[in-house]
């Protein structure tokens, strides 16, 4: 038995909603159940009727059976027991609750000092508009590819790219450090290539390289990357950590913009009835990790999302979120320069288009890109 | 189309097995697909008949189909697409295809190269026997609980267990940096309780922070946990990175045991048709990312893994993989006193228990301590 405890707390509290799928009269036992596991993980019987019991197990609000197997729960948990910090945070919502069957994180809110705590995104969608003067066009992006080519072919690349007029020249996600295309070299060239387009067009364009690195190279890359003339970084959370990429977000030693991959989290969101919600994991969560602009497979593509599910990440990438910035959904997957119109028509404006491989069938890359280009304007 | 290209390559491939579930006439056309998504991940067809199609596509080693919706694959890849990173060996293993529908990572085998650039454990089962003073009985630990006391009785607890002979007390995974037990505070008085107890009884028990720390802090507690005399330290790798608990554990200035948690990875093998298999996620990779102990929730918990399940991780963590030390499975999950004797008889001496809460329904939390140390011995 734990003696009982008085605990102070300021009374704000993070919400959070849970789809339980089974029998509904089950419901309120297992919702109880997520409010210890997310907390206390202990033998609620062995707590005694106090402030651990009042404050610290979280608070089911409500309850509503939506389907003959399907349960909707909300629960809020008090601010602190995240200690002001996204991995625990993370760990709050949904680490030990990812282990249980059938319980799906369908909505999550945080209170503005936690917010505030976290930074959220530097740019979004008004500073990305303003760094590519583009006050109402969706944004351009491609990728460098494929793995195997030197970093002079890349660096090639990415000058037709740039001088094409594509705002956003990401390495491909699995461009990492290869003897193909080693880091250092890769980056130096293409952001070297980028500049001299940009200095011969009058262009914007910047080079976002990817930072998939080992735990101790990280700051390092970045490092080299950023001296290079990097624009942009391009961050695989489900890899790095959300932590990492939302530290890069918000310190003022890095200051350019983030862009969320979701490569490894798509089994968080590949089961109907557990894992987290598209909107969740690809919108809410990667704002709190700061992303200025998050990829995500569209639907339609080689990938498995829906359009209700490509348009609820849209949708929690815009709305107000803890004061956070809305950032740009990046639809991307295989996407085709015949598809732009379908997209944007989707979409709305506030978007950014990613199109890779598909660039590469035109007569040149410079006209691939300068054909997306004016496909936009 | 992309020029062609020449690779050199050593030969050594990494081999990976992924199931896919769907009509086994399309699976060829699938596999082929994933040996290009997770390489290169353009367009095929405009690539030459080079290197790149040759060695850095992904090759099909085998496709079997092994029931009426299911095919079995056997995919290699040069080990130069990883750059001899873990980073970037998940991301080839799993990165997109995380995204695809109905393909479940099954198995992965890496050359010996690559395992000797990964590091690996440093401990392993042999290390922790002997600094147990442990050569044959299965290990024991707990967890200190709950959130919500203050540190100096989180501190009472680590000295009772660790003078009623509990090998590791690791902080509850929970346990981050909240104002109740602030994480230096917490720390340094329960690391030394476990030290003031192990004076007292000759014992050799430990203290396994955990270090659930934001992208910036980890090194700094990590340090203050070290300074303090932790023994050894819980991560949390699918919150915090692979790549970090990878990282502690090869380097020399570290030099304690690792203990892997799962919080945040139950996701990834959630669904029967996709995600991660349980050995490869709780076995193999924690093997590869150094964890020394792998903790999972034991089947008849309240969890939601079965008995066969929970073997395939006591195998992959036992089994020769790539020269790396084997490793203690972990089970836990509201495990109880009552099962000790039916784990060990299921799991064999070469295993960690770990019970929490349960041992606080005894007498005193050290009678429990020591009635579960002589229940193993």
């Amino acid at each position: 038995m734990i003696e009982p405890t008085e605990v102070a707390v300021s009374g704000e509290r993070i919400r959070v909603a849970y789809d339980l799928t089974g029998p509904v009269d089950e419901a309120p036992e297992r919702v109880a159940a997520i409010c210890v596991e997310q907390t206390i993980e202990f033998p609620a019987d062995l707590i005694a009727d106090d402030g651990i019991r009042g404050e610290i197990i979280g608070r089911i609000e409500s309850i509503e059976a939506v389907g003959p197997e399907l349960s909707h729960a909300e629960v809020s948990y008090a601010v602190e027991t995240t200690g002001g910090e996204l991995p625990q945070l993370l760990n709050v919502l949904f680490g030990n609750t990812s282990l249980l069957r059938d319980v799906k994180l369908t909505d999550v809110s945080i209170p503005e000092s936690l917010a505030r705590a976290l930074g959220g995104p530097r740019f979004g969608i008004d500073g990305l508009r303003e760094m590519f003067d583009a006050p109402e066009r969706p944004l351009l992006s491609t990728a460098l590819k494929p793995m195997g080519i030197a970093p002079d072919r890349l660096a090639d690349q990415a000058f037709e790219l740039a001088a094409g007029g594509i705002d956003m020249i990401k390495d491909d996600h699995s461009l990492a450090n290869q003897p193909f295309a080693g880091f250092e070299e890769r980056v130096r060239a293409c952001a070297d290539a980028v500049r001299r387009a940009n200095e011969a067009t009058g262009g914007r364009s910047i080079y976002m390289p990817s930072i998939n690195a080992p735990h101790r190279l990280l700051e390092e890359r970045v490092r080299i990357a950023l001296d290079a003339g990097a624009g942009g970084l391009l961050i695989l959370p489900g890899i790095t950590g959300f932590d990492h990429m939302r530290d890069l977000a918000v310190r003022d030693d890095i200051g350019v913009p983030i862009m969320g991959h979701p490569a490894f989290l798509g089994s968080f969101v590949s089961s109907p009835t557990g894992g987290i919600a598209h909107d969740v994991m690809y919108g809410t969560l990667m704002r709190y990790a700061g992303a200025d602009l998050t990829i995500f497979p569209n639907y339609g593509g080689r990938f498995s999302f829906s359009e209700a599910e490509c348009a609820s990440i849209a949708d929690a990438s815009h709305r107000p979120v803890a004061g956070f910035r809305p950032i740009f959904p990046t639809p991307g997957g295989g996407m085709t320069m015949s598809r732009i119109g379908e997209i944007v028509e989707f979409y709305g404006n506030d978007v950014a288009l990613l199109i890779g491989g598909d660039l590469h069938r035109g007569r040149s890359l410079r006209s691939s890109a300068e054909a997306f280009r004016s496909a936009i304007e």
